[in-house]
């Protein structure tokens, strides 16, 4: 490919043409990385043993943002979205949390802006979280592990 | 501080209470980088010596992204942003793009939140326009750069 | 069934992976009160017999409501919903106002959910315009009265 | 009052007029119920003990319901809300669970409609995920239960 | 002024910085016009003299979409409006319905766009509505009328 | 025809059930037009020859808004629009900007209301953008060009 597919020929933005794709199975995993300070991970450490929200409210707001991808992102397709997952580990070792996410759809177009724009905003909803402990947190490392379905089967990281 | 402002005593999730802060003029930075192989790099610079989109498209999505914050962060505040600033700058010898945001309130609360949602519905934006080219982009370094007004004056990154 | 289907074996919240369920008509239909005192209930009868708006804006907003049912709820699926329809019914008698709604959906997944998020804000919009007059109300009785369609078939209250 | 103030002499869907009301401190509070059958109880309560993320998810969904209201309920002024509680507690005994809402704003209108919101889809929430152990949910009792701030100070149910 | 506001010096899109401006009553009205064939006409006319909901849906859409401006319109800065108000008129002798919009905001912007928004999202949903008798109706002449408050004092179409 | 599709015998609002319709490939093209100053018309022809954005901005309103169609319009089908298309042209020396949309389905019902939204939103961004050079703007000729697809053929205005 030595073009932009969202571009036109005249520079302009261009949503692709997915009339008369068929419709099958497509999967896509993307991960995120959030750096925090180690008083931030003794806080979400502590929170892991009793009852914390910290990971469950950026697991849903992950989830949610999903499901709002095409009215984020200009030029992607809305789609019905029949799976989403969102998942956070925290690596105390590393200082950071881990976040992944898997999107599933039984569709014309492949899902890996709808797992990045999961693990993007759960990402966000972590930082939301703890910024009054760690203002200097950084996000890092968001792209897509692995992507399966459609015409150009499976493409791995 | 030493406990976590967005989750309570019993672990759950918590929305700050704002209603008493006063109202005053605050401001946000942010940054990200979106990563790109050579030949995204160089379709990119091809376009911007003509009227390509690209840039053009990211900048309206990360503005639109900016107020709709609390919609997507569970835990944020509505806010009625004055100002919402996204440059994007070709790095092409680190093949990189380097996006930056800047958010404007004169409100109860910071908007760093605001900022950070901003670069990064831009960087995902650009990461769809580009992926048919390079699907191994990876987005990096998402931080707050600085926040200035509120109680607790300047801080810098 | 013996475990929560939106709940995993960690206890995180879970979307049903419906990727491989077959498409089929599925409908559903619920039904909700509203409780309003007999000042309320004059002022809406009266309505009734001229061109009153309230019954009008009121299944306006429940039918709206029902498309964006997978924005509000976490773990719904969004879906292409094929027809709404609310109905308001006086029962003076009773001092009270009878709402029903019925989704429709050629789809993967049932639409319960749609209906009870139809006839709830249809509820709150009726609860909204006659606030003034009775800030007593009550909304009681919110259920599924019927569910067909899918795996499981019919399903009466 | 012997007129409904979201409807004018016309009959037609009428906003109430706030432009030159003056902005204070306002609160409101609401409730409702959930009931369920007891192999749902049963389940609630063992996840309860452990770390299910059943309550946390309908607490941040009422929440974010809040700050959606104004794009819900057709007649409901946009507002900025300071603060957003929902709370959730199983009442074994009564085969039911509470949930209740707080909601304030400094602003020019109260916010009853956004603590009912944040209540109502709390409980839609609930449903969904108890849906696949308890079909027959019921959700009853839906009222404000208490209004402060404005002309006409407190209010209580 | 010779520039545009929303255009900054290199040609990029720009939301204009109102951090500083003060906060006043400002009020905005426009107009627009659908035209159709005698039989809509009919159907219309039928309707109102019997309980039609058929201007009575367009006038909702119309308040819901002014309150949703800024989600449309890139540049629109976020405003809490205090009053909206639609009307529809049939004008039968001209095959005609007249929409008119007011907005209202104490705040730091004008409300045209709002105004113009809700009168648009009005006549695109009677559109809607009478496609199916004539698919061939035209919307016309959406202006503004008139523009008060704000440094700029009135201004008068 | 002779009766609207959209309210039912007793005159409320009606979404037409769409449930037992066939999906199939269908397309609609519709246009608008902004008229504007000659000073307007100038900074527009100058930025088209540099790199403005006032195009670019439009264009991606307008892409947006068709996605979120079946939000704005009350009786719309939710629906997974394959492709929307908006071009902008400048008719200088009609002193106007002709706005043409095309929205893509593989569907059960028609896809003009998207084309019509899509239009309108560009045409209303233009007007922001441009509105402090004109505030006389006039929007005009909004009309469906053409339609095709479903069981009633191919539509030509």
């Amino acid at each position: 490919m030595t073009e932009f597919s969202h571009i036109n020929a005249a520079g302009e933005a261009n949503m692709v043409d997915v009339s008369s794709k068929s419709s099958n199975l497509r999967e896509a995993r993307a991960e995120v990385y959030v750096l925090l300070n180690s008083q931030a991970i003794g806080l979400i450490q502590r929170g892991d043993h009793h009852k914390g929200d910290i990971f469950g409210v950026s697991r849903v707001a992950g989830i949610m943002a999903a499901k709002r991808t095409s009215d984020l992102i200009p030029l992607c397709h809305p789609l019905m979205l029949t799976k989403v997952t969102v998942d956070l580990e925290l690596q105390a070792d590393q200082q950071r949390v881990r976040i992944t996410s898997l999107c599933k759809l039984d569709g014309k177009t492949g899902v890996e802006m709808e797992a990045l724009t999961a693990a993007s905003v759960a990402a966000l909803t972590l930082f939301d979280m703890c910024k009054a402990v760690d203002p200097a947190m950084r996000i890092d490392g968001l792209r897509v592990l692995e992507k399966t379905g459609g015409k150009s089967g499976r493409w791995l990281a």
